[in-house]
């Protein structure tokens, strides 16, 4: 029998988060949730790439000051971010003297860096590691798509990327929210090709992580209060519901969609709801935490999902195939 | 006081590994310690990423049918390349079931995935990891600098990407050579912007890396039969003993580096030597981790180096800043 990949934390905490979001972000129904909400997405800057680092490094800064801890504190950080050999976590990681792992699974990247910490924390030879992403609208269409500048019409199951950062900080140092189980995904391919539709490449990926979840912790969907993926989008998440189901896991009132949740999108032009490495970051530090602080979430399962793909595999006709991650959180105090 | 990023292991062993080289590799003074030796680097595929990707299946699959194991023995693959997006590894992974974590922190990727993996192993809750790593010459020539239909003259400084993938299957089982102890790198800038001198742009890095090594655990240099750097090439390889000796560390005839063992520089025209992300893989996996075994190496202390850029950030003229991180073997038995 295969050997699941489930495992369950002990002592391991959150310490605190922080995120940062550009206008389109502050303006969504999750607005007034995250830390910093800026006006100008460059940020002053000469590119898009540099705003989307300075997002990144606003991020860190922020997560410090707040948790009142300095870079001699934080033992890592583990970081990535969708531009090219995640050149905006590199370069963001210029600004720090800390240790850094670079992490890469496209929007699943959030997953995999909290995971890694745990982890590491979990070993004993860690104690407080940084776990961050960033994306950018501007650097995400250029770079995977076309220039903003052509003013191409969208493709209707396209999503919108989150222009924002978001950062949290592990320790293992007890607090109210803990870091309790995870499952580390399979890439999964379903043979889609299509680079405008994210939620079909990834729904089969995050369907069977889900699936093996609850398979290998014994968990049933209405043990957590909110079950949230990473960004299907709206048209994602069904597909995603459906593939659950044929495999025996119904997802009830309490699965959501960060991508489907950080925008509104009657009147957002978003397309299938937000994207990127930040949106299920800045959902989970923004939005999520502060709900789990306040009580309304006692239990959350994080699944940010990643599409596996680069402009020239995509040019070159090769399918899309995706990741997901399972993050369990909990109220411990 | 900065608190140290050096950890020691206990119980973390070498299973096996599996090196997969190209015919310029083969033809190079490590050439007899690869396990397999391609005559064609296209290996009959239609792209060179297409290649490049059936180079690192090759070598997961050697490695499992040497070490006798199935998919279902292996917990976890950490992997990456030097593709954008790192999809050489991202679609290797389709060909498995097997969870993947992907990491990127470029040619040092080979030192971040076992870091990662003993970490994991440590921690109780995984037991049989691979770590891989491939690189190709025609798919970073073509990224990185320019197509090679061009027929671009090379500056003096450039190196020769690698064209291999290298594959260590590491676990709690006591074997041989055993892992025991790694230094996590940072990323460090000295403001070198010439993408054709990645020996400069990673050499002080990895000055850092070795010194706090040394500093952190206590052990002096001559401690190690061997220090390879992973990808410095001669010139950068001075200049990263300078930079070391600047500090306290006088490095001596015990240090060598990856790039610069696995070409002749006199005849095959290679520039300063190997690169790439397979570089350091490749030669651990074909020659050191041999040797070994053999008794001729007892403690060595492998140092993989990154340079932190993408052709979007050369071109925007961004520095180039390197990350190197540090894994010592030893035999134990």
């Amino acid at each position: 029998m295969k050997r699941g990949s489930t495992v369950n934390f002990d002592g391991v905490y959150v310490e605190n988060t922080a995120s940062v979001v550009g206008p389109k972000e502050a303006e969504g129904p999750l607005g007034k949730y995250f830390d910093k909400q800026v006006k100008d997405d460059l940020l002053g800057q000469k590119s898009h790439e540099l705003a989307e680092i300075r997002f990144h490094i606003t991020a860190i800064r922020y997560l410090m000051n707040k948790s009142r801890r300095k870079e001699e504190d934080v033992d890592l950080c583990i970081a990535g971010d969708l531009l090219d050999e995640i050149t905006g976590a590199s370069l963001t990681m210029r600004e720090f003297d800390v240790p850094f792992l670079g992490a890469y699974n496209a929007c699943a990247t959030f997953a995999e860096s909290l995971i890694t910490a745990a982890l590491f924390i979990s070993s004993g030879k860690f104690k407080r590691i940084i776990s961050s992403t960033s994306s950018h609208f501007s650097t995400a269409e250029r770079q995977y798509r076309f220039p903003l500048e052509l003013g191409n019409q969208r493709t209707p199951l396209a999503q919108w990327t989150v222009t924002a950062a978001g950062a949290v900080m592990l320790s293992d140092i007890p607090s109210k929210v803990a870091v309790k189980r995870a499952t580390v995904g399979k890439v999964v391919d379903f043979g889609v090709t299509d680079g405008n539709d994210m939620g079909a490449c990834m729904a089969p990926a995050a369907a069977d992580t889900i699936v093996r979840h609850f398979s290998e912790s014994g968990l049933k969907p209405d043990y957590y209060d909110l079950i949230a993926t990473g960004d299907l989008g709206t048209a994602g998440s069904e597909l995603m519901k459906v593939l659950a189901e044929k495999r025996g896991i119904k997802l009830g009132s309490n699965y959501n969609d960060c991508g489907a949740m950080i925008f509104n999108r009657v009147w957002q032009d978003v397309g299938q709801g937000g994207s990127g490495a930040a949106c299920s970051s800045s959902v989970f530090s923004g939005y999520i935490y502060k709900k789990m602080l306040l009580g309304d979430f006692k239990r959350v399962l994080l699944v940010p999902t990643g599409a596996l793909c680069s402009k020239t595999s995509i040019l070159q006709g090769e399918s899309i195939p995706g990741i997901a991650h399972a993050v369990a959180f909990e109220v411990v105090k």
